[in-house]
């Protein structure tokens, strides 16, 4: 199987089962599961279930008992979407080609489902470590994954970042600030989601550290390709860059050091998290053809 | 020690440590911290909270191992405001007497602060958990009390009751579609406050199902007070019912069954409360002067 096959085998195992992972609603309130379901839905990459998924079996462990933490992983980053888009935040209309969440329900709709979606995901990790707690070595696993998904996705994490974000609008603009909204906004999730596979799949401690270290360089690459491919793509469409991010005058890699600055960092970036993996030989071919993925979306 | 101090005591325990339950955040991200901060300790009856230590001491547990659970009880409720204030919700500007949230720290910060306190309630039941997971036993007493709040406050509770709700506007209004609202809105996450102290006691089965039955009907109690509070309030100040509940053409007790069978119904409620707990003798004392606290706020 290669990369891409075994990349959409994972999506489509994610794809088929999260919304099962909802709980069911009464018909009173069956909007807000219509809601939840519909962001859901919406595609995207699955970058950071197929992430937690792979991480646990390049640990030894297994894709299906990890499943319900790439499902709570990939609900906690909907929800994030959802609250971005909405008027008060990045006020966007579409996500994916498709009416945002708030366009296609209104925005207490779209608020409480991302809520929702939130609260589900602890629902979904609570329940399955409910399920082996008779076993202090499984249940310790499971709850230190879950501990690092929910402190990624916290004040802690990724609200930290979306407020500096927010902040950097308004305040100066440096070079330490830039990598502190990045690494929380976007590379916190995705770190976590590594980590947590590598803790469910029963990883030793220095392979943990490679891994964190592998994931925190991917977690950049991932947000500066996006932060060009968002400057690229509207030079492209109007002939100068006016993208939403340029619009409201964030902060991001090309804004602060040039396109050419932010593609070297990137090479060099990608060159580090493969180096890290190298020593694993044949094992860590799909996390290193995954960083080849994430940098040649586009140029 | 009489009932109000009793409560007095609970209630501030509670104040002087549920800011140190919320996670440290760096300096670039501070506000996010002021805002949850802002609201946490905007004050309030603490209803959740006392309710949570005062089941666990009535099964026989310690207040200070129940004590992070009451706290991430609060966030919750205080992140539910905090989103429910905003202008596409209630749009209120001002919560007991103070302006809201998002009217201090903006929208943006407003529903990231909202956002921010229902992931941090989670953070602090899991690091509470993580504590003592070698112990199966107290693993699995506070999984399952953690499992019933985030049940409570999520798709199958708190916010299948708030979508409700706002369907309920514009939709047609029955006595079934009442009850599942406030079951669901307010009565949900009291009754789980009660069920995870009790549980965290060492309860045994009779007497959850007691105590579930006690809190249940204390739930509704509570609301159909609010409600009619709310339409007395606004008689009193203008002469007529023109309360927020009637401006938004709300699904309330008193606007389905008038005031004078709305307090009939919380009189049989309170007085079906009491029972339940007759058979525990002085042990009950407390939660049925609870009950009396709860109807007696103003009429």
């Amino acid at each position: 199987m290669n990369f891409k096959e075994s990349y959409d085998k994972k999506k489509k195992l994610i794809e088929d089962h999260i919304t099962e992972y909802l709980p069911s609603i009464k018909i009173d309130s069956h909007i807000l599961y219509d809601a939840m379901q519909y962001s859901l839905k919406a595609g995207g990459k699955r970058l950071r279930p197929v992430l937690l998924l792979s991480s646990c079996e390049f640990c030894g462990g297994n894709e299906s008992e990890a499943l319900p933490y790439a499902c709570a992983v990939e609900m906690i980053h909907t929800y994030s979407l959802i609250h971005d888009d909405l008027p008060a935040m990045d006020n966007d209309d579409f996500r994916r080609g498709k009416p945002s969440n708030h366009k296609m329900f209104g925005e207490a709709i779209a608020i409480l489902a991302g809520d929702g979606l939130l609260n589900s995901s602890m629902e979904v990790l609570c329940s399955d470590i409910l399920k082996t707690c008779n076993n202090p070595e499984i249940t310790e696993r499971k709850l230190w994954a879950s501990h690092e998904i929910l402190k990624s996705s916290g004040c802690r994490g990724m609200i930290a970042g979306q407020v500096a974000d927010i902040i950097s609008e308004r305040n100066c603009q440096s070079k330490e600030l830039l990598e502190y909204i990045h690494m929380n906004k976007t590379a916190a999730l995705l770190t976590a989601s590594v980590r947590a596979g590598a803790i469910l799949g029963g990883t030793d401690d220095k392979t943990l550290a490679d891994l964190t270290e592998f994931a925190k360089n991917m977690g950049l690459v991932f947000q500066i390709t996006d932060d060009i491919l968002d400057v690229c793509g509207q030079v492209q469409l109007t002939g100068k860059a006016t993208g939403s991010d340029a619009k409201h005058n964030k902060l991001t890699y090309p804004s602060l050091y040039g396109l050419d600055k932010s593609k070297a960092i990137i090479k060099d970036l990608s060159e580090k998290s493969i180096a890290i993996l190298d020593k694993y030989k044949s094992k860590s071919m799909f996390l290193k053809d995954l960083i080849m993925f994430l940098t040649d979306r586009s140029f």
